[in-house]
């Protein structure tokens, strides 16, 4: 009952050899990513078009949700970039942004991402997220990086601009230029460079200046909360926000209270197509974080119990007025870094962001919008990728069409189009790819018991006996391709009376292909040709049992191929047999 | 030149060597089947929700297209149950039932099915097909037959009754069942014996009355045709249709004028995901139907040169007024018993049909609508397979889960949404049955230079080399299994320092396990263990050539497992090999 229970509850374990040194690690990470995670949450809530201090609601409850049912020892999980704009795709259209109902529609789409994530558990259906294959979601969060940097441009110009998708906003961003608000590009210009040189040269210059390595590389990702206090000094103290700088406003302070979102049932239908890919990209990236952090100390993660932990922060998300949420990348690698042991290091941040909450919010009445945006578009632009599109090419031309399919796909027409587009096209690409497996004709090799491909060696072929070796497993995606290729072979091989298929590189035989199995023995039939199998693996075998397939067809299954031919052309083959192996080379 | 003509017109081959006696067997398998269409092409317009004539209409020039680029000797093309029902079920919720714009729409239909044939063809889609497999195709046409039948009934009992599922149509049929008109019910049940009766015992029965067996056979066929006369007969002498049994009415006579149907775009959209599967559903039968009847005289049928022929007779049919046509079965089988030679059979069935709507059209007025809902009802049942679920079950679950799926999709839902949810599930049970592959650590056999299971041999297992077998190909569906897999298994080997991936069975390595096994590789770095292969196939390693990762990953290729395990633990290695082979069994 333990056990169960501690597979279910992964603090449990942890929780029991809990000591002073970890509180200590764990202490000192909460501290440095709780300093993260405040410019960032109230960001990326502005990237899901909610209040900025939305994002700090969704960054309490989840996290100590994801403590009690996480795997990873140094996950740390709240609102990320890729979902926040996946948030507002699925949202801008029904609602207008900052409306009440907006805010309560993230509600229920948190809501319906984490039942979801905890039904894919209960379900089993992790494997699921195999959709997604990595050109997929590579190009996916490229694009949506870009997408998302772009969007954001406009609060550094102080300017407004909108649109369905990338060109769109491109062009209304262009033609806004003219209406520049010089005080706000000046903030935003100054944050974007000071962000951009703290993340490329921060560490150095602090070495330079003589801080510790260690400590250099914290101080480093406290750049963000830098800007935000020197930013909202100098908003104050100037009185920018009367000289129309963009800001906050007023952010109402106490923890977010606990309600349960307006459970509208038209409403999460027309959801629940976004909150099924939010869920299926959060697990994904959050999991991917997590193994290779859990690598670096030969620790593990439980894929299933992740899909628990996340589906928890999810409905946690959902009753503190958040909205949905994942593991985050940069945010798990500076907890690690900073020597995170437990997922008690994400309850200490949860505390941290309640009393930022509690007592710290009327700070951030002053904070310009552009210094949000700055903190975007320096964490989204390390996302993208465009070299990645480069090397697929160069590994496999299918795999880059996906990608660039599914690139395109979210920023000319939009995020969701864009991953529909490019799951439906791998999968398309797949089927393409094995629908055509190779098929061979063979013959024995002149004096020995081998066949090999009638094209490639100087082999002995039975007039009477025509054998084919395929190479893959037959399944729904070739089954046909087999029956188009035998009635072929069968027109090129009048003479023939018999035909042998060789089946050592057969691993399955699904329903599809023992119908086109039955089809191709009774086609072959009618034409005065049996069927017979060879080489067909144990496990295989052990299913035609099932069927009837093995009553019906008629033809034999011999054990090897020789065998095949010995019983069926006994005078050929010993003739091959006889011969000396370069005699038939011509 | 001649050759590429010869391609696209395979009616250029048959038409050099056509003579006397084919023209005399060809002429012979045209009266059959016109008689045996003319029922058929006026039931299946009815279902469709069409004026019967359009059937005729559809007829025709479809025919004539097809005897020009259709690869089949034998196939019977025209209107078939499955599509016309598909047609209805696409069009009712936008029109009413009879309606120009219906008839309109129907045209749209088919040109929208043609051109996506034809693309289907220039672009080598076909494979497209391979998305539906043999359970879920099958599952298709049990259930749309019961649906069907079902849909027929009411036509039977002269009642109304209508719903958007089968449970809906079988109340509305049983709360109508009061209202039923006797007269109307006599002629349809009579008319169902008769036509069951033929079906079952015809040949029997003739051939106890002296009728030679050919004759019999061909006979049989003609039943329908006989029920039209006599029903016409006794309807008109009874003056039944005053007495309220419905009758088709006057129909126009005349050749259907070529018209382009109206250009909607819109509509255009809205039907497109239909004519899709139309066009696939359509597809997949027509070839399945050619390919058998192909293989009973060893000739071949040309799967994307039938694209090219169904795409242009379904243009050919959205030109004169018809609506949706593909190759039908059992039309073709009796076409292909009656002796047809070539496709030019089909011309004169064209021809056939021609002069019967000239001249024979004031024929039909007093044709019952029960007549016509019988020999729907009758053609259909016999597509009907129960046992291929219980068949399929007792093989593969998984498949089975499909087929249901299908089935209860149409029945419940609808004929579109069945299709799909069989589709999506077998694709989802693929995905969940690939994800997971045989993946198994591996020990030396002492003794000998051989790997295999350690869980089923007895081998000797090297303490820092970790000897990992990946039994399928690896790709999307399994590349994040592979993942977790290599983690859990590093977990359990706290001391390897090695990991040798061997790869025998690994036909493929696509992007996304490409990306996979840099993450194996670096994670493993991370947590002090190098990652090597061995036994990778000749063009797995070409491809891997193509990426940086044979540079990047920092291990070795080796060419097979004993040679990794001399290189990387030559002492293990070498004490394995001194071992008499059965003294590690313990």
């Amino acid at each position: 009952m333990n056990e169960r229970l501690a597979r279910y509850l992964p603090c449990l374990e942890w929780a029991r050899q809990y000591d002073r040194e970890a509180a200590g690690k764990d202490m000192l990470a909460a501290v440095i990513v709780t300093l993260m995670l405040i410019p960032q949450s109230l960001a990326y809530a502005m990237l899901a078009g909610l209040p900025p201090v939305v994002g700090l609601y969704a960054s309490i409850l989840p996290l100590l949700a994801y403590t009690l049912f996480g795997t990873s020892r140094t996950l740390a999980v709240g609102p990320v970039a890729v979902v926040s704009l996946m948030t507002a795709a699925a949202l801008a259209p029904l609602f207008s942004a900052g409306s009440a109902e907006y805010a309560g529609a993230a509600m229920l789409l948190a809501l319906l991402s984490g039942v979801i994530l905890l039904l894919m558990a209960v379900l089993r259906l992790g494997f699921l997220a195999n959709f997604l294959s990595h050109p997929v979601i590579s190009g996916f969060i490229s694009a949506s990086g870009l997408l998302i940097a772009l969007g954001q441009l406009k609060h550094i110009f102080g300017i407004k601009a909108d649109g369905e998708n990338a060109p769109e906003q491109l062009w209304s961003l262009l033609s806004a230029l003219p209406d520049t608000h010089l005080p706000t590009l000046i903030i935003g210009a100054t944050c974007l460079l000071f962000l951009f040189g703290m993340r490329s040269k921060g560490n150095a210059w602090l070495r330079a200046l003589g801080v510790p390595a260690r400590l250099a590389s914290h101080l480093t990702k406290a750049g963000p909360v830098l800007a935000l206090l020197v930013s909202i000094l100098a908003v104050s103290l100037l009185g920018l926000a009367e000289q129309g700088v963009k800001v906050v406003g007023v952010v109402p302070s106490g923890l977010p209270s606990l309600t349960l979102p307006t459970l509208d049932g038209a409403l999460a239908l027309q959801l629940l197509p976004a909150a099924l890919l939010i869920s299926l990209i959060g697990f994904v990236e959050s999991v991917s974080v997590g193994q290779t952090l859990a690598a670096k100390r030969r620790q593990r993660i439980e894929p299933n119990q992740e899909l628990v932990a996340l589906g928890g922060a999810n409905v946690a998300a959902a009753l503190s007025g958040g909205f949905p949420v994942t593991g985050g990348f940069a945010r798990s690698v500076v907890n690690f870094d900073a020597g995170a042991q437990t997922p008690l290091a994400g309850a200490l941040t949860a505390v941290g962001i309640a009393l930022t909450v509690l007592f710290f919010t009327p700070l951030f009445e002053n904070l310009p919008h552009a210094v949000l945006a700055a903190t975007i578009i320096v964490a989204v632009l390390g996302l993208v990728d465009l070299g990645a599109l480069q090397r697929t090419w160069r590994y496999s031309r299918q795999d880059a069409i996906a990608m660039a399919a599914t690139m395109l796909g979210v920023l000319l027409i939009g995020v969701e189009a864009g991953i529909l587009l490019g799951v439906g096209l791998s999968l398309l690409l797949f089927l393409w790819r094995t629908s055509q497996p190779h098929i061979a004709v063979v013959g024995q090799l002149p004096g020995s018991e081998h066949f090999r491909n009638v094209e490639r060696f100087a082999v002995v072929e039975s007039p009477s006996v025509l054998s084919v070796r395929v190479d893959e497993s037959l399944y729904f995606p070739n089954a046909r391709y087999l029956e188009d290729r035998i009635a072929e072979l069968v027109g090129q091989h009048p003479k023939a009376r018999h035909l042998v298929l060789m089946c050592p590189g057969v691993n399955l035989i699904d329903a599809s292909a023992l119908e086109s199995l039955e089809t191709i023995a009774t086609r072959l039939q009618a034409s005065g040709i049996q069927l017979h199998l060879s080489e067909v693996k144990g496990p295989v075998m052990d299913h035609l049992h099932q069927s009837e397939f093995l009553q019906h067809f008629g033809g034999q299954v011999f054990l090897s191929q020789f065998e095949a031919l010995a019983a069926l052309d006994p005078e050929t083959t010993q003739r091959a047999l006889s011969l000396r192996r370069d005699m038939a080379k011509t």
